[in-house]
Order: structure tokens, then sequence, then C-alpha cells
């Protein structure tokens, strides 16, 4: 029932155009099935995610930049496990085989992948009305020091990297519902088609957090989820929520930290560090290439607590836009 | 911008009700990623296949049928391969969020996983326009004894599991495009909604086979991977084929072999046997729950040749039926 030929054509063009060629892969891309060499005595990290055309991404998206995201958002799950990235499976569903798409979509994902000597390992291309990407990553991380979301607790600093709620401006921007200064839109952009996997910070967060997990969903559904499996809650200063000049300049206070809030797509990470830590992370997040910003604090109370500067609760409403429901 | 707790929602309720529960999954479902042990000294074996609706299956069948078949055709992969099944992850894109269809899908796949000890250990559901279904397996094998498809080699005899063309059959009834008596309907729709993966077979030919490959794209071009990589030919027998009895009473003699050579679906086990380790086969396959038929023999000079009975070739011919394409 697939396509005679097409679907090995093209991943014989594309894939195996890799330049990585990890030693732990002894058979890659073109049999059954890959065969991997796990390193002893680490645990093995998996994460699945899909990108769905028109629910996901503009259909008409810069393939390059969406073979990039696609990847991304993957290596996020790693970042957040404070895992090593090694391997991924290429899932990839298209209306076409457009080859011009597919050599950009291929240029974002292995440029990306090199970076971080992430070997594509396997794939099935097939077609369909519509553009679906699933990629599973897979990395490594010691026993016992993957940053879990069930580690969190009361007293923890809650700590994001980067800036919140860019992304979610962007695509505001792209419905039409915001506007910005000409200037600005480059920079607005790249933070929503070009999210930058934070896995050096997740590496330098073992043994340091007692929880994480990667902003993709908006940091109060996301920061949630700790507190929901970790079986605590959370107070967070809403001014000390780190905004990027560009967001600050676009919406007013209300909106700018509704979004930081409830927009997703930031891919930053949110994590949770014991007091006797704190000074080791502040130190290590000097040289961080992003921001590093105490947001809060985990409390025993379960719920999350939105304090302005004066004390009073923020009120968090629903974003004014609802995309692609 | 996925829609919020919707998720999350149909993760809980569905996918964590599995019976498994491996001892090498440190973490399943329900954070960024998932931790797993793998076995010391074995090589990890991976394959990801995409089933897209009315591309792959009818977007009417029956969804405990497609939740078996999602993941049938994955371990198909890992047999062809000769690894134990492990793990697998779920990456499923749906119109709507309808809870009978998923409880059904779920029953069909956890049906099939449970006998086979796989964990459910990750996944994303996703919002989109038609349902497509990304299963990735995980399998493990000793290293050096997968079975790949490079290691054909001149003299080897080509044997194939169970019976061929019955799926493509089905596939042509369903387009009323063939038609078959009453009583054997439903064997022939089972042949093509429920394809057994062959997990037993590919583990009893480690270190008897010298290359496999699963039949999912029709024999004639399945086993012309294994003859490209090994770089060899080979002669097929056409009279040898194994056709099922509803095959033979459903289609001329020309139609049939054709159907069997071309069609897709089966899922059978094409593998190469050297000759010093036929008599053990032949001892092994005696146990086996499907047949085990030699139908040629492996050649040094390349390309693929079909003789009839009386030694002049077959000439395979596209199949009357162009399905989905």
């Amino acid at each position: 029932m697939k396509i005679p030929g097409a679907e090995f054509a093209l991943i014989d063009c594309y894939f195996t155009a890799q330049d990585v060629r990890r030693s732990d892969v002894a058979l890659g891309i073109g049999d059954d099935c890959a065969l991997l060499v796990p390193p002893v005595g680490q645990q093995l990290a998996a994460t699945v995610d899909t990108l769905v055309a028109d629910v996901h991404f503009f259909a008409a998206a810069d393939p390059e930049g969406l073979g990039h995201k696609a990847l991304a958002v993957n290596l996020s799950d790693l970042a957040a496990m404070g895992a090593t990235p090694a391997w991924a499976t290429l899932a990839l569903t298209l209306p076409k085989a457009d080859e011009k798409w597919l050599g950009a979509f291929c240029r974002g994902l292995f440029a990306l992948a090199n970076r971080y000597d992430v070997q594509l390992i396997g794939g099935d291309t097939t077609r369909g009305p519509v553009t679906v990407i699933t990629i599973q990553a897979h990395g490594f991380a010691p026993p016992d020091r993957a940053l879990r979301r069930d580690g969190a607790r009361p007293g923890d600093c809650v700590y994001v990297t980067g800036t919140l709620g860019d992304a979610g401006l962007a695509l505001a921007v792209g419905f039409g519902e915001a506007t910005v200064a000409d200037k600005d839109a480059e920079y607005l952009r790249l933070r929503l088609e070009r999210p930058e996997p934070r896995i050096a910070q997740g590496l330098a967060l073992r043994g340091v957090a007692n929880a994480a997990i990667d902003v993709s969903d908006g940091l109060a559904q996301d920061l949630g989820h700790i507190l929901e499996r970790s079986g605590v809650g959370a107070r967070l200063d809403v001014e000390q929520l780190p905004l990027s000049p560009v967001l600050l300049a676009s919406l007013d206070r209300q909106a700018a930290i509704t979004t930081a809030l409830a927009s997703g797509d930031d891919y930053e990470l949110c994590f949770t560090v014991p007091s006797e830590q704190v000074e080791r992370l502040e130190r290590l997040a000097v040289n961080w290439d992003c921001r590093c910003t105490p947001i809060g604090v985990i409390t025993a109370e379960p719920g999350l607590r939105l304090l302005q500067a004066d004390g009073s609760a923020f009120r968090l409403e629903q974003l004014g836009y609802d995309h692609f429901g």
C-alpha cells in the first residue's frame, strides 16, 4: 500500500546525507532496524514529539526553520531531562515529494543535529494529505541524575532560562493579532522558528536542580506539571518573569506578563533548585549563553500563586488569542 | 500552540492503562522523557513506521484492528532483525478526541503489546485533519547476531514464512476490484488487518539465516533490497510460492502469483539460509505456527529471475490495481 520505490528514493537522497557518524551506531538507516550500542552504566532517555501543519506551524513556513524546530523541540525534552543527545528517528508524512522543500528541511535538521552530534538512525517517509513531522530523540543520563518532574521540594527556588513569551507574541503577529516594530520582527520570528534547546543548561543542572521541565505549553501549565507530579505548590513573583525588550516594547504590562505565563513554544527550561545549591547554580549560570532568572519558590501548600510586587494576586486571564484550536 | 490540557487528558486516560510493567523501564509515560535501562551486552534495535488514514488504511477501519496493526508492523521489523521486543512509543494525530475510537485502538494495541511484553514508554497526541499513527519500537539483539539485509551469499536458500498475497487480495476486495466467497472474507480481512509479527521465527533464525527482511511492500521489492544490499541476485521458482487456499480459489494462477510477488502488507519474513544450515532450519520450522517454504536460491549474478516449472521466465506485470497512489 506504500508508493513503491518512492519511500526509499526519498530516504536515500536526503536522509543519509548527514555528516555525523557516531561510533555507537552499529547500523544506521537502510535496514529493518537501526542497531545501536548504548553506553554501559547510563540510562537511555527517549522522547517523541509531533508537529502538524496548520496546527503547530503554518503550512507555508520556511522548511529549513521547520527542520530545525522539529528536532529542537525533542532536544529540548532531552535538555529538560539533563540528558546528552545521541540519536534521532524521523517519521515524515508529506503531501508530495517536493525536493526543494526536502532539501531545505534537511539542511535545518542536520545543521542542528550536527551541532549536538545527533545521528539520524532511521525513518519512514509516507504520503499523506498534510505534513506531519514526528521525531523521536534518544540521549543518555547517569542513573539517578536525570532531571525529573517529580523532585521539587518546598523551599526550592524556581528558575527559568532565557525570556518568556516571545514565541507567543510572534504567533500573535503571524495571525495579525499583534504588531511589532519592523526592527523587532526578525528577532521574534527566530524566537518562534528557531528555538535553541538548552542542552548545556540541562547537563549543568544534573546534581543541582531537584526538578525540571521544558516550557512548551506555557510556564503556568508546564510548571503546573512539576507541582502536580511533586505534590507541592509554588508562589511566583510575576514582576521577576524574564521578558525581552521586544515583548516589553510591544505589549502593555498585563498582556506581557500574561503572554509570558500562558503562551507556548518558548522551549526554555523551568527548574527548581534547593537553597543549598543556589549559590552553585548562580556561579554556573554566569557562563551560560542565556539568562537564568529566579522567579519564585516551591511551597508545601498546593497550587500556583501569582503575586505582584505589592503582594496582591495577579489574575491570569485566558490569552485573548486561541490559535489552532 | 497545543490544545491546552487535551493532550495530557488523552494520554492519562488511555495510554497509561497498560498491564505491562517492565523492570528495565526506570521512568515511563509522564515526564519529558522516558528513562530506560538497556541490557548490558546487547545491541538496541530501533524502528519506526507510520500509518496514514486513506493511504495505509481505510479511515473507517476498525480501530481495534488498527491498534494491533500499527504495533504489528513495527514488531515485524524487529522480527526481521532477530530482535526481542521491549519498548514502544506512540505519536498519534487525530481529527478529534473520540473516546470510543481511542478505547478500541488501545485495546488492539495493548493486546498485542502484552503478548510480547512490550511497554509503551512515551507518546505525543496531537490534533490534525487526518489520523496519522507513528510507532517506534525498540528491541534487543546480541552483537553480530542480528539479521541484516546485507548478509546474503550465493548458494543461500531463499525462504519465506506463512503465505503471500492474502493482504493484497483483501485490499483488492476492499476496493471492489476482486471478489471472494463469503466464507473466505473473514480469513482475508484478518490477514490484512491483523498481521502476526513473526517474532519467534526471527529469534530462531539468529545464527541460522544470513539475511532477512519483512515483506511489507511485496516479495519482489523486499527481496530486492536484500539482493541490492548484499550485492547478489536470486532465482525464484514461482510455482513454490506459498499461496493460501483462499488466494488460489479466488484468482487464476497468473494473478495469484503476481499478487504473491507484488502486493504488500503481508508482514511475512523472507530470509536466506546457507546450505549447511538448511537441515537445522527445517528441524526448527517443524515447530513453527506458520509455514516455512523454500522458494529459490541466491546467485552471484545480480538481479531477480522468476522461473516457472518448465524453466521459462515468469513475467511480473504491474498489479492491475494501484491503491492509495
